[in-house]
């Protein structure tokens, strides 16, 4: 039996068994939830959850991908605490921000950091913005982050800082409008992750499982780099060399800690 | 049927419904509940498990709010650990730090933090007063607390820090009589947080949610500045004018994370 | 009905409800419960599962009490994780270390730094014996553990450190034998902790609720300081007079936390 | 009856009574549990699990032990989050890394380091590989690691450096073939514990146990020398003489937080 998108799932925190979205998905026909977006939309879900348990998220920042069916478009969730979003929250839009089926629902006012990302950048499929408390205080440094291990080794190719002031002046912080976002993105250039100064970072990726991977490894990064900063004298970063070779790796073992994350969020659901 | 107000939740860990809370007071009259500050009540119950939640208090602090029926009193909860307040362990005290109705219940020796500071500044309609761990560094050092990031951009403004020694000599350390309330609120002036050299930290704001947003961000913010001094050279601070602009948006969003927060102590309660 | 001690508690985590260990002990007459010993075991019990649920104390340490009913005699638990003790374990030792009646029972190794302490320090009710993770590098740094804070007031009279070294030479840094425990006892004069170079420390206290809350600020006093030492400057610690008048508060207001804490692992148990 | 190994446990969070095993095993005769081995397989699925719930090991890591029944063998798991393996993942190798019945089951890329290490080090019968969060910054830093406590005497007699980069130049940064291995042991030497730059560390022991117990107390060790480098001055480590003695005592008393551990994760797993 079909059940309409809007009560699929509870409101709140409800008793989900997440790993069925993809069969429930693939029998629906609904323009949140055309065949082969159920995939993504469970990764946004199980991301913004995983990310929230470990304190990468608290009750801001969000987690998007790409439209699979519509590269010109991308998927997020409508404004919602991160530890709360269900497949029923997640939104289209397209590359300038607008939402294409709104149904007065509150849109998170930073959309722009996603969609001016994918608009310049055709390679990447998800993107994560946190307030990640470990890389925050790189954000306002003059000390860079740098890979210190081989689970951050996408860090090696730099990791810049975007300071909003520089452009805008004094401003809210906020990420409010598609130049703001565009400006962001331009600092971003290539590379998989950029810093905002006073605020958070953006991490990036070819996949929803691998962009939620970047932002928990550069928090996790940040802790240990800052740990070593304290213990003074040179320290011994990897090279871009390493970073791009063990980066390719990560990607391929991507899935053993993705399912012991999953689990975990599905289980702490079904408590 | 109306429940006394003594048996209405039970008085330890109970499985308190937190949200139906509104709806039940506004059906009672009796002067600890007036219809309209059973909503204040629930903040305050809320604010100080949510604060225990996540270490910002441990056995010790208060939260209270002016009454919203008389802007003379306030209400405040009677000795107890906030972990364990209750709605009907609020009570009403004048601006002096009298109990309206004491009925023999034991009072908080600090209560004349809360006193002073509503007589002093008439914006204020809520305080909180913590043992914040990572905020009490900055209690003893030469280094000001400055505004990090944007979510404590109230900190923008400044932080003053009071040494009760300045007036009072060597004391217990405690806010224990009207003139050291006073000092206090005197060092407070019209910012939203003030210092106390090695005891804690006041965080005051215009409703019950935004006192208890500054106090978590206050406590995040200190660990974040510690974490960023610890890396050596100059820090890029909020400038007061991006901190003012910051702390309104903050309060335009605040709900997203209250909502959060009071799910997970409503769920912990039920568990 | 009686029931032997061997059996009132199951041996492992069991659904204990502490709260009724004094009603219980009350109509028991063993050597190891007699009336009036059993609130002060129920003290140990509780407090051994507090600082072990807050790492005090990991899978080793123990807290002992001086029986109230024989001043030569002291209380403690049978070689057992902090996190494990039931009243079921506490015996009853002499001031030498002898346990009155071992029924073949294993013992701590260190019984000699509670024998000795309760020696030396009539004033002494009880005693701590942590591997307290934050207080263990001011043991092996010559910067003094100082007051940061109110909640740690007993240490502005200062906190010495004993160095096993300094008498006994290389040895496996453990206080096995009365010799040993004599000279830390020296070291700890009469203050209320005493650091143990890379081991760990030891707090007493006119009771064991004093004794706990004394372990667990000094932890958290050593983290704050920590933090503090980083931040770089001055800093104001708190005066010896100041100490003196707040840890004579710290003791009446005792009991709001520790109700807070048993509450917990009581709770804890339950589940 | 006995139950074929495929099914005795549950593939993923199973109720495993961890208790029972040896028993069960005792009555089966296969390839992967012959008589004897059951205790060692119960020990590495306990130590996974009780270093993943430290935070020890995140998604990635593992715990071999040498086989008992055949010292030219090592026993570990199939490539699996540690937190989630049992019993039935535990696989038989040669000392080339090969699999002796690998029925198509995907391998661990880097079970080199345990096949060298057994090649090597007759003595040691057990090893952990981790991602230790703590530990990774001594992998970068001039700043050796030393041992500050007693619970990480095996520390006192040096904990090397090995990079990769010295002798394979840029690489992904994995143990993935022999001679990666060989060159990693070669510098674990004779010492219980060898850090891998912008890597991890390896800890090995001669049993089960005891690797796990200095697995975690390497972590535990390097948090603390952390903070006590962070408070300046020269610091006072545990001489090699002080930290052979009591090496001997943590393996003496192991047992003790051992069945700490194995209880919690035994009651995590029934939850």
């Amino acid at each position: 039996m079909l059940r309409p998108a809007s009560i699929r799932f509870a409101p709140a925190i409800a008793l989900v068994t997440l790993f069925g979205l993809g069969e429930v998905g693939a029998q629906t026909q609904t323009s949140i939830d055309p065949a082969g977006s159920a995939a993504v939309i469970d990764d946004i879900v199980t991301g913004s959850r995983v990310l929230a348990d470990f304190g990468v998220l608290d009750g801001f920042g969000h987690v998007s991908a790409r439209d699979p069916n519509n590269p010109n478009h991308f998927l997020m969730s409508r404004s919602l605490a991160p530890a709360l979003v269900t497949a029923g929250d997640i939104m289209e839009f397209d590359l300038d921000g607008n939402a294409v089926d709104a149904r007065g629902r509150a849109l998170f006012l930073e959309r722009f950091i996603h969609a001016e990302i994918y608009k310049a950048r055709p390679d990447v499929m998800a993107v994560v913005h946190t307030h990640s408390p470990n890389v925050i205080p790189f954000t306002i440094s003059q000390v860079p982050l740098r890979a210190v291990f081989h689970n951050a080794a996408f860090l090696a190719a730099g990791a810049p800082v975007w300071d909003i002031r520089k452009d805008f002046g004094e401003t809210d912080m906020l990420v409010r409008n598609p130049a703001i976002g565009r400006s962001l993105a331009e600092t971003l250039g290539d590379k998989s992750v950029v810093l905002m100064r006073g605020h958070g970072d953006v991490a990036v990726g070819p996949a929803v499982r691998m962009a939620v991977f970047r932002a928990y490894y550069t928090d996790v990064n940040a802790r240990l780099q800052s740990q070593a900063v304290g213990l003074g004298g040179l320290l011994n970063f990897l090279t871009p060399g390493e970073g791009a070779k063990a980066d390719a790796v990560n990607f391929a073992v991507l899935d053993r800690i993705w399912n012991l994350w999953k689990m975990r969020v599905t289980t702490t659901l079904a408590k």
